[in-house]
């Protein structure tokens, strides 16, 4: 390869990283959705492990873009935190649909029909991104 | 170049991208922080357009590695959704000890001093992941 011809590839691939940097469309408004759960036992640590599993398996649902499981962080004590739940299932989804869709999955009904009977309490928080 | 001196650098190359991607530390378990906020009168646009604003400005806090922030989504009502809130900031950190950095955070104290007279309820749940 020449010197000129490899310094035109260059120039040519620069103005097309230009071009694809300029073509990238604006990010996407996500849709949080936030669900913590209470545990009928909350001292059961293996009732607490199989929750957790089942949340974590709601990964492979298509319609998911990202997940965060846990437990409450051993954060300050203050009277706004809530500390009290045993899981949170935090999920981001591309917009209402696939939130839509997502509900009525095979993998989540399944989730609910063999997890439901370990919780007394759920709540849940929607949000979209503005 | 030798064809057998470019074999030989294409076997090198591929040998330490190998090193590289068994050094990758395994992803860090992240920390979530979700604040929701009941706005005192939840009729006003400009409250809420102030309170989105102040709550946006707390991404540029060091500490902080992502930020959601958003509305109640327009999702199925059900009973265990909770959309009476006004605002959710969602905030992740990769330690307790950056959540209370963040917490002691001129830029955190500044925006509750400037933007607690517009809410009269907050919500915390600090999650970290499992």
């Amino acid at each position: 390869m020449t010197q000129s011809r490899r310094k035109f590839l260059s120039i040519l691939s620069f103005m097309s990283f230009g071009l694809i940097a300029n073509a990238e469309p604006a990010k996407k408004k996500q849709l949080s959705h936030h669900v913590f759960f209470w545990l009928k036992d909350p001292s059961s640590k293996t009732d607490l492990d199989k929750l957790i599993q089942g949340v974590q398996a709601l990964g492979k649902i298509p319609q998911v873009k990202k997940i965060h499981v846990g437990v409450p962080a051993s954060t300050e004590k203050r009277d706004v935190v809530d500390n009290s739940y045993s899981v949170s299932e935090l999920l981001f989804f591309e917009s209402t649909e696939d939130q839509k869709i997502y509900q009525d999955h095979a993998l989540h009904q399944k989730f609910i029909q063999e997890h439901s009977m370990l919780w007394d309490k759920v709540v849940v928080y929607d949000t979209m991104e503005v």
